[in-house]
């Protein structure tokens, strides 16, 4: 696999003059997944925990029901990872038949769009976890922090799991959705629970993320920015608190405000 | 189809103290394209424009080869596109096997990574316009200005066509590839040349912004934020000028600069 980023010769303009410097772009990288020697999708993702972010894919897609469905994972050099599967989910293949664009996937007050979203979405309704805004607002700056090193590049997601503690994991990718994926696998891979934990994100809440979360299981979703009208539907019928515009003390709260501890 | 944002009651807590107030909130609207009957795709997009982003979309996938492949097109208000088409691309229908992972495409070193990239992607070696940085930052400005509207909900993304006489299109939308969409639709119908435009864009240059842009034909990217080193070889195979960090007068120029009239 490649670096996730690259120095690279650019011309920078400014006060009017032009100068030849060296500068840090970030990577991208396809990662094609095959399926018992069969092609199942190509991924466009920044080239770090490659092997995490196919299982949480597969996982959060519906393909496998648990870790142990996957009998061998291997990633090789030149971006195919080739997974042999002991049992795809029987399910899974039943809804396998419709195409779709962007993992961008949503439900509408008729249900769900996607029907692998039916398949792999938790309703979160119980509540295991609370915060105060106090936490809300330390778990955003200790995300930001812990993406320092890839502001120069700018243009990545970044994404971790918290709870009470801290930041327990964080991951960063090109793509919105794969950082999710990475957290997921991880966590899956390492049989590490995903009860009463807390997604933390610094990009918009749209339905895709949102959905992610659900799969995941979190019950709390915080974001530096701005969430999607479709994406707080979903949250209010799954039961996802939702947080926004976490900016210098302040935030929104947008559904199932009963987990923010406001004074 | 429904409004492209709607008020929503939120709570707001901002200097210690909790707040019940009325925001506003982008929306996101599934559609699905029918080709003939079949359902062939769902988009997850701002509901407006819809007819221009699935004619945008059908021609820069290579489903369609020019407008006029389009027999019939009519958008219901339950967010169906029915798509009768005179004729389909053949060289698409051959390609059309693979599954794949958001409009997120790219190509290598080795070569192009989705089949259809390559039947649709131009090179654009030759030189139709240039650009001064005044220009580049006019630009700019320009489509911040006239985004200004979205501003308070957030999160969404801009992108407009302009050239030396400044911006002559511009759309929105949740999803950076439906905007361009978007653009690219509009031209198509109205039967106006995209040649020698510079594409203008609120986000980062990704590598499907990148193929995008080469599929409608604009010789210069120009981006407030970051590129990916993929996008950059892209654009270097391609023959397209980008320009990213377009902010306060500086700007860095990537790839092909002889397009940009430094002093």
């Amino acid at each position: 696999m490649k670096d996730i980023q690259r120095e690279r010769t650019i011309i920078r303009f400014q006060n009017g003059q032009a100068e030849t410097i060296a500068d840090t772009i970030v990577t991208e990288q396809p990662v094609t997944v095959k399926i018992n020697g069969e092609e199942f999708v190509t991924m466009v993702c920044s080239p770090d925990y490659i092997e995490d972010m196919v299982i949480g894919y597969l996982a959060s897609e519906g393909v496998i029901r648990r870790y142990k469905d996957i009998h061998r994972l291997r990633v090789d050099d030149s971006g195919f990872v080739h997974v042999e599967l002991q049992r795809m989910n029987p399910l899974f293949q039943q809804l396998q038949n419709k195409r779709y664009i962007t993992s961008c996937c949503g439900m509408s007050r008729q249900g769900f769009v996607f029907a692998n979203d039916a398949l792999t979405a938790k309703k979160l309704h119980d509540i295991h976890i609370q915060a105060t805004p106090a936490l809300c607002f330390s778990l955003m700056e200790n995300l930001q922090k812990e993406a320092a090193v890839f502001k120069q590049t700018g243009g990545v997601h970044n994404a971790a799991l918290g709870d009470e503690s801290g930041i327990l994991l964080s991951r960063m990718d090109i793509g919105r959705h794969n950082a999710l994926d990475k957290l997921y696998g991880y966590c899956l891979k390492n049989g590490l629970s995903t009860r009463g934990k807390i997604l933390v994100f610094s990009g918009r809440i749209s339905s895709e993320i949102l959905l992610k979360a659900a799969k995941i299981g979190c019950e709390i979703v915080l974001s530096k920015s701005a969430p999607t009208e479709f994406a707080l539907q979903s949250a209010e019928e799954l039961g996802i608190t939702t947080v926004g515009f976490i900016r210098n003390e302040s935030m929104n709260i947008y559904t199932v405000p009963e987990r923010i501890m406001l004074p």
